[in-house]
């Protein structure tokens, strides 16, 4: 068994370290191996998804990753800025299949921006198209027109069968939930989003135990925060998942709790905490390691088969919460604030 | 002075029509002619934007414009949706600069979803460019490959001089406001957006008096959540502007309330309700009409340049609300709900 350890920039190293305190605690026969990514590979090796690390990644069983992205990335070209080493490693590997689960731990409610009774008991799952959409469409890039002018360009795009493996994914996560898939798209502008709708549409005639229904993105923006609760998986492409799946983080108003699986053909998967690398707070140990330690018991599930543990370690997350531990970011009045470290000691405790 | 008015589809009439009763009270003198867009141009002419009412709509100073859509629309031929006889009249006229406010009443704060803490006050403007982006991008379609495989094509296209001119609208509107822009982008993936992000900061120096900043849009739908009294003006593009400015109405509980301008190069606009086309209430007299008639105030101030007017029509809808007057959508206990009609009276009697 080995597991590939891509901790990344800010506070990727300090969330992971917690979560790999765990994992020696719950397997400890299981080999591991780190490598660097985005800003810590363009930093070793000068490019955000160094040989060896695609190397690693394939060799795995699953990679457990933190974050990856710093200040000023946003005018770097394609090839030098972190989250490119992210997305490659989606692509090589065929992880098509983002889950990010939003749920309420009901110890943290008060956290949430919205009412108690909007949130209360919310449990959906946000299932995002990784490999396809505007992220990885031909032609792109940044051109000069006739005129002289410039102009960028990105291409969405979508094969039917692309849409097809994530329907059946959704469909299939349905059934083991409550038996409802919303797809959301933009079909009433874009036609990369009416195949999208027809493909979903015909492929759910093949699980008539499962509802699904449609919304478009902008509606489906607004009924998360309306009515979040009727939602049970909800399906969608790269570039609208990315923007749902942090709003449905938000409702939970602890994005620092929220593991996230990217899956694809066989068991191998990448775990990731849903927040990013938040160069901001890195280094001073106040990050929250629990989203890293639920990426770590989606790995147990996930890609190891090892449902006890992972239910193990989601009990012990369950219970220093109920013992009152919180860091920064969850720290009410009442409660024993912690930091990074003591999080992560507190979680192999109860275990 | 003439006033096209488009009710288009769904509660697009009824909204219209409380609308046009209010600007026949401030502005009697007014010329007024409708014509049909959406559906009911489909259904009357064969086309969403049948040439008469694209003559309408340039012979015009100012357009009142209801809502237009209708079910199953997402599954017919771009030609033939209600939504294209919008997008073409937004492009035909060049309005380019998509104004949606989103502010808070306070009689209605009860009406959010959110905490009273987190949207008390709350006054910010989504920018939303209306002209470009993915949008109206060419190669678009459904094609089928060499393998004989289907798949959906659309492309996100900016040119510089796009970006240029509703940077400019921004930075001018945060002069009227509390001069801070927040540009939304997603410049650490997409090239199209990296030129957007560029080009926001080089028009941001000629505005040093105009705190400039850029957020992901990812990160943009969870500070909105988490902490939306930040904003000032947001400007973004047309397709993460359809989803922000739809989530930051949400906010206020009130999308019934929330008016818009899409503005262009001279004075003429079209005005429109934030809300769609609701055809699951329409013609049941309990659609909330207060939104289209803050549209028209919009158009009062904007188009003809009756900054009076416009207040006058303001001051009406809040002493209505004050007065206790609400529609189903924003009905609590302890007020006195009323139809559609009914709250188009009360504003002209207020008036
Ligand atoms: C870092 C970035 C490339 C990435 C994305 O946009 O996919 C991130 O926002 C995410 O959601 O995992
Ligand atoms: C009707 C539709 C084409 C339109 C859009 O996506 O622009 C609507 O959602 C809007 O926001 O005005």
């Amino acid at each position: 068994m080995k597991i590939a350890i891509m901790a990344g920039d800010g506070i990727g190293p300090e969330v992971v370290a917690q979560a790999v305190k765990v994992l020696r605690h719950v397997l400890p026969q299981a080999e591991t191996e780190e490598a660097p990514v985005g800003l810590a590979g363009i930093e070793t090796r000068g490019v955000p998804l160094p040989d060896e690390t695609l190397a690693l990644a394939k060799r795995a069983d699953a990679i457990l990753f933190g974050a990856v992205g710093g200040p000023d990335e946003a005018s770097l070209p394609r090839e030098q800025r972190p989250g490119t080493g992210l997305l490659k490693l989606r692509k090589e590997l065929t992880l098509f299949a983002n889950f990010r689960p939003a749920f309420m731990f009901p110890e943290l409610i008060g956290a949430s921006t919205l009412k108690p009774e909007i949130v209360d008991g919310l449990d959906l799952v946000i299932l995002r198209e990784l490999n396809g959409d505007i992220y990885f469409g031909e032609p792109r890039g940044i051109e000069t027109g006739p005129s002289g002018e410039r102009y960028g360009i990105n291409t969405m795009r979508y094969t039917e069968s692309e849409v097809e493996r994530i329907a059946h994914a959704a469909f299939q996560a349905a059934r083991r939930r409550r038996g409802k898939v919303c797809s959301v798209d933009k079909a009433n502008v874009l036609e990369t989003m009416q195949l999208w709708r027809e493909v979903m549409t015909r492929v759910g005639r093949e699980y008539p135990d499962v509802e699904l229904s449609h919304l478009f993105i902008d509606a489906a923006a607004m009924t998360l925060m309306r009515a979040p609760k009727q939602f049970d998986v909800i399906v969608t492409g790269n570039m609208f998942g990315d923007i749902l799946s942090d709003a449905a983080a938000m409702l939970t108003g602890s994005i620092g709790m929220l593991p996230s699986a990217s899956l694809g053909l066989d068991r191998k998967g990448l775990y990731e905490p849903v927040h990013g690398s938040a160069p901001d707070i890195a280094g001073q140990d106040i990050a929250n390691p629990l989203a890293a330690i639920l990426s770590f018991a989606m790995l147990l599930r996930e890609s190891l088969g090892l449902e006890d543990k992972a239910q193990e370690v989601e009990s012990a997350v369950r219970s220093v919460l109920a013992g009152g531990y919180r860091t920064a970011d969850i720290y009410q009045p009442g409660t024993h604030r912690v930091g990074t470290e003591e999080m992560g000691d507190a979680v192999v405790q109860a275990l």
